[in-house]
């Protein structure tokens, strides 16, 4: 019997947006192993073992992952959005540094609709142009090295996704990001909040820099800013091909 | 009868790739809008109507599906990708901008998988931390932009894609990136090509910049450019999550 790892991205929230490749990985699976909300989102079915554990211990959970690969089972390690973006992926390449013979293992990744295209379809096209995508936890990298990013983004007028903005153990951070594309981008550039994109609590607000506020966004919420072209029509907020 | 437009991704080739949400959206449309490679993806069917247009006329097109949409059609556009990045959302909004009441009109914009993700989720994870999408075509911009946004790009240590990097028209831009990166970012940078994701025809190759030949690249390709941090573990390369 020959195990795999799967890892794989189960998309923002809605089920219509979840591949049927990842579909299929699913149902041949023998082990699904995430974050407890994500693997919360896989149905249980009788011969599927289901191994949840807690934020902040990704690369124990990619070990674990080869570990059941490794004695036969097939393994899907689920992420919400695309498992390449801000998700296991690194993580399980990172465990595999370990690997004696990593090149006897049947990998493979998965992709999702991560959650800033997701957030960017439902307020239009925000990210129509040249963008950049940035984590803004500073749990694993200096904050100099995010606002490194931020200036750079800015003086290169890159439309620009947030991910991981705001959490209630670093509140202040955001505060320092919307300070800085304040003075940067001057008051009207357009920023999108959008919060659990395609799920119920779907709540998504786009208006000028002047008006947003820190409290606007925590770990549900992904961020869009606009460069300097981005504009509304109608409802709808999207940056022309040609900026 | 009420029409409706739905900007639609059909991911990079592969059909597995392909959303349920966006399925649906084919199942029930009047009328199938898009570049011609991208409507012969889309099954013929009693009562579908298929409008194939050629590259660059994009403003046309979308024009030409709001006025199917306004005489009542429910209206599919087709992008490769994802409609959002690089592709016909952003120029349905531009459309749109002439058009008295945009309000009153149903449109959606369903996301996909962009090749970028695809890419790199075959390649290992070389997108795992901050990240930008820069498109290399002049055809909408003026070229200086793109380099400004290069060196930006490679100043903050960003990983990068590029779309449209090579065209038979304009072969000598890829060229000059890839001067710029080496002399920016040294020899030993990976760089990934990958063409064709998900098709039969697929071909990904991840080499050190030394290696990197502009002749590795079409219109078919997505560049993926690695972080300073991004190396190779196994078949893969991957950019560790804290870098």
């Amino acid at each position: 019997m020959t195990g795999w790892v799967a890892v794989a991205g189960l998309g923002p929230g809605d089920a219509a947006l979840i591949t049927p490749e990842v579909t299929a990985a699913l149902a041949d699976a023998t082990d699904v192993v995430g974050y407890i909300p994500y693997v919360a989102r896989v149905a249980p079915r009788p011969g599927l073992r289901l191994h949840a554990s807690d934020n902040r211990v990704e690369i124990d959970r990619a070990r674990h992952a080869l570990a059941l690969a490794a004695a036969g089972g097939r393994v899907v390690v689920v992420s919400s959005g695309d498992p390449g973006v801000f998700a296991m992926a690194s993580a399980l390449f990172e465990a595999l540094e370990g690997v004696p013979a990593p090149h006897d293992l049947d990998i493979r990744i998965l992709p999702g609709i991560t959650a800033m295209l997701a957030a960017a379809a439902r307020a239009g096209a925000p990210l129509g142009h040249d963008f950049c995508a940035i984590n803004l936890s500073d749990n694993l990298k200096p904050w100099v090295l995010i606002e490194t990013r931020l200036r750079a983004a800015v003086r290169a007028d890159f439309a620009m996704a947030f991910y991981n903005p705001r959490s209630a153990s670093r509140p202040e951070g955001f505060a320092r990001v919307l300070d800085l594309l304040r003075a940067d981008c001057g008051p009207d550039r357009l920023i999108t909040f959008a919060r659990a994109v395609t799920t119920p609590e779907e709540r998504i607000i786009t208006l000028p820099l002047s008006e947003a506020r820190p409290d606007m966004a925590d770990m549900r919420t992904v961020v869009l800013v606009g460069n300097s072209a981005t504009r509304r029509v109608g409802r709808w907020v999207y940056t022309p091909r040609s900026a």
